[in-house]
This record gives structure tokens, C-alpha cells and sequence, in this order.
């Protein structure tokens, strides 16, 4: 039988999502209470994170044979889990679920703060910007990545996927002033994302505000990586939700926040 | 010469303010800080804060021989403290200042949070609650601490005040519904705050949220601690601002969210 469980990590002290030999990695702690707990062998998530990036709401799935009922297996893996990964519900997956495969639409956020000095408070989930950005500015080149392109040049080099073409659904900038920051979020909805593409875009978003030339326009039509600014460092980014175009784990209230 | 720092720290991976022997403590690095640039020996604070709370605004104060720029002290500091502490600003102190007795009011906040698990990206800054609290019913109760009472139910064994009475100005609880959690901000407004006072007010509202008969009437009549609930742990709290009767450190733009 196939279940799923959704996920939530603060990646700050994991090498990444995936499984590698003497890393500690989201993977790795969650294939190991899977086998204490079931002998189940492997956990497989609707897409890596890297090193350093955090996840609100990640879907994973794993077999096993268990009469535990569904909804209860999330208490069972947290018996288990270190304080920094933790499952927020279970269920049973539909038959034949791939859970790489069937993810319809990603949403992805970037946070970032602008303030005169690094914040001590700030600094784990954000990453810390030296000139105050333009919010029009960055809403506007944000309106150019909405559709479908080819995202060739926001990807790093060591990406493998077969194709660069994605769409991307919807794109907002927001900003909040608090008392020594202003606090900027880029989030983004798209059909999926190549390796360093929400970090790349949101570079640009964020270099577009403080004042470079959009690069977003010659960046579809060259293909090339340095039509963008750089790419913004893991500790920003969030995997917020992944949507398989059913409900999964019951219905959620409306939100409001950044998260 | 007399000078200010406006500091802003991450308490967690700190034993408190208060220096302590073997201890790793904010005037420790401070007072370090301090006497590798200036021969300083001591840095004094509004008041002490506990082990594993932070502070996005705590003004402290040192003497100093210098011909450093009073503006330019926040930088010289930020090169040798850890990321955990950061200088946000600095100025010369009045004369005949005393950082601690000139402060005429504190704001604190306290945040907790609602959700069926623990959150790994909330846990660090903020308590969570195992049950959902009722907004109207903490807002209720809160009135009641508004003016000039006698708060000895409101501190812990250990504290060394003199007096016990105390005048707070201003609280309010916010609720922001997130994605898989309720967000409850306590803010509070005083004169000045008894040991622990802050997260037992703090934790009397959140139970009055949660049913708990309102203990806060009874707890001026009795000056009896066990009239309330338990004290909330220190993760949760910041020293947001202390108030000097006088613009410190340049005015603020109008801010919104929690800090």
C-alpha cells in the first residue's frame, strides 16, 4: 500500500532533501524512520530542495504494510523524526499515485529584507538585501515571467532536466515594513521549476528594484544565464504547496500571512 | 564620553543579558566587544533580558575614550560581534544618562501559535498551543491589566524588585491565520515588567483563550501566583522597544506586522 505523508522542514541543518552518503538529509532522517517503523525502504517527494531551503508543505510518499490507519501514520513518523522535520498529516495514496509525476503546480516563496545592518532575527529565513528595491519596479518585471517560456536561462549549470520549458501561473511581490526591516516576499505558482530557477528569478526581481536593466526579455530570447543577476542564497526559500489538482489531506481554512 | 547602541539579538543560543562566569551571555560579547575596541569595561542595558529571549530593540550603554564618530560606534561593534548580535545604530548618551532608570517604557511581544503538530519553522520563534484560543475571550481578559496595579502574582520566585506595582499603557492580541497554523502576537506596553512577568500575562491570556476560568481579578486581590497560569516559555518573547520619553537614535518610519 501507498501513503503520502505532508512535510514541513527547516532546512537550515540539512545538505538538501536528497539521500546522499554520510549528509544529513531530509530524505535520509525520513528513509530511516520509514525502515524503523514499516522496514519500508524509501521515501520519494514531489521534487528535491537543496541545502539550506526550508519546506511548509512538502508531499512525500513511501510503501508499506501496516494496519495503522492512514491519518494516524504523521504521529507515528514524529515519534521518530528530529525536531527540525516534522509529517502534518497522512493519508492513503490513490492507486498508482506517482507523487514526482502527478504534482500539477508548485508554489515556491523568497523572502528577502532590506535593512542597514544584518538583522540577528531575520537572518535564518530571509536573505538580507543592501539597497531598499523599487516594489513597482519588481511587480512590473515580475508581469514578464507569467505564461509559458523557455526558462533556459534561469536555471544553474548541473541541471538535468530534459526540457527548460515551464509555465509559470502567477507571480506577486509584497512588501511589509516592520520596525528596522522592510520585508519583501516573492511568490510564485508554476507547473514546475528547474534547479535554481525561483532563486534566479527572484535575483532578477530583486536586482530589477535596486536598479539594474530588466534582463528578463533578452534572457528568453538568448537562453543565457548572464542576462540575470545572481542567484539569491538557500536560506530564503520556501516550498509552500504542491498542488495535485485533487485535495489531498482534507480542506485547508484561507490563509493570510506570508505563509 | 557616554554612548548608546541600539541591539538587536537572536536569544537563543544565549544564557540571557546578564554576565555569568563560563557563561555565554549578551553582555558578555558585548562587554568583549567593548574592551578590544575601546577599553571599555562595562556595558550596562535597560534591563536584563532571560535565557532564550530575544530583542529586536534593546538600548544599551558603555563609556568610552574615542574619536570614532558617535555614528559610526554600531559598525566598529558589528566587526567583532557575533551574527547572533547586532548593533542596529549608535549615538551619544545625554549628559548624566543612565540607560537604565531613564527608560520610562517597554514594549514586549509575545508569539505563540496553534497547529496540530509542532512546525519546525515556527519553533524557534514562538510557543506552541495545543489548543486553539478564543481571540475575544484573551482581548476580553486583557483590558483588565490596562492601568496601575500591584502585579506581585505576576513574577517569579527570584525576583528582586523592590515594588511590585507597576503601570502598563497598552495590550493588544493579534491573530493571523496561516497556512497550517493560527499566528497569536501578545503585545504589551509598560513602565516596566516584573520577572517573568511578561510570559505569565502572556500565558494567562493564552489559557483564558483556551477556557481557563480569567484568574487576573482575583490575582490583584490575592498578589497570589496561583491564581494564574504557567509561565510561557522564553522562546517566544522579544524586547521590542524601549522608550525613552525622548527621540533616540533618529526617528522611525510607521511600521506594520508583528515587530
Amino acid at each position: 500500500m501507498n501513503y503520502l505523508l505532508l512535510i514541513s522542514y527547516d532546512g537550515t541543518d540539512f545538505s538538501g532533501w536528497q539521500q546522499q552518503p554520510g549528509k544529513r538529509t531530509v530524505q535520509g532522517v525520513l528513509e530511516d524512520a520509514a525502515e524503523a517503523l514499516f522496514g519500508a525502504k524509501r521515501v520519494t517527494a514531489s521534487g528535491r530542495t537543496d541545502a539550506g531551503v526550508h519546506a511548509l508543505g512538502q508531499v512525500v510518499q513511501f510503501a508499506a504494510e501496516t494496519k495503522v490507519p492512514p491519518e494516524k501514520l504523521a504521529a507515528c513518523f514524529n515519534r521518530l523524526l528530529p525536531p527540525d522535520v516534522r509529517a502534518l498529516a497522512s493519508e492513503a495514496a490513490p492507486g498508482g499515485f506517482d507523487v514526482t509525476r502527478a504534482a500539477k503546480k508548485k508554489t515556491y516563496c523568497y523572502r528577502a529584507y532590506y535593512a542597514e545592518t544584518e538583522l540577528p532575527l531575520y537572518a535564518r529565513y530571509a536573505a538580507r538585501l543592501k539597497l531598499r528595491p523599487d516594489l513597482s519596479a519588481m511587480r512590473k518585471a515580475s508581469g514578464l515571467l507569467i505564461g509559458r517560456h523557455d526558462f533556459a536561462a534561469f536555471r544553474s549549470s548541473g541541471a538535468t532536466s530534459k526540457t527548460s520549458e515551464r509555465e509559470i501561473y502567477a507571480v506577486s511581490v509584497e512588501e511589509v515594513k516592520e520596525r528596522h526591516a522592510a520585508v519583501y516576499t516573492v511568490t510564485v505558482t508554476g507547473n514546475g521549476f528547474l534547479y535554481n530557477m525561483v532563486r534566479i528569478l527572484a535575483g532578477e526581481l530583486f536586482a530589477v528594484g535596486c536598479g539594474k536593466e530588466e534582463g528578463i526579455t533578452r534572457a528568453f530570447l538568448t537562453g543565457a544565464r548572464g542576462e540575470l543577476a545572481k542567484t539569491m542564497p538557500p536560506q530564503g526559500l520556501f516550498l509552500v504547496n504542491v498542488d495535485y489538482g485533487a485535495p489531498l489531506f482534507g480542506a485547508k481554512e484561507e490563509t493570510h500571512g506570508i505563509f
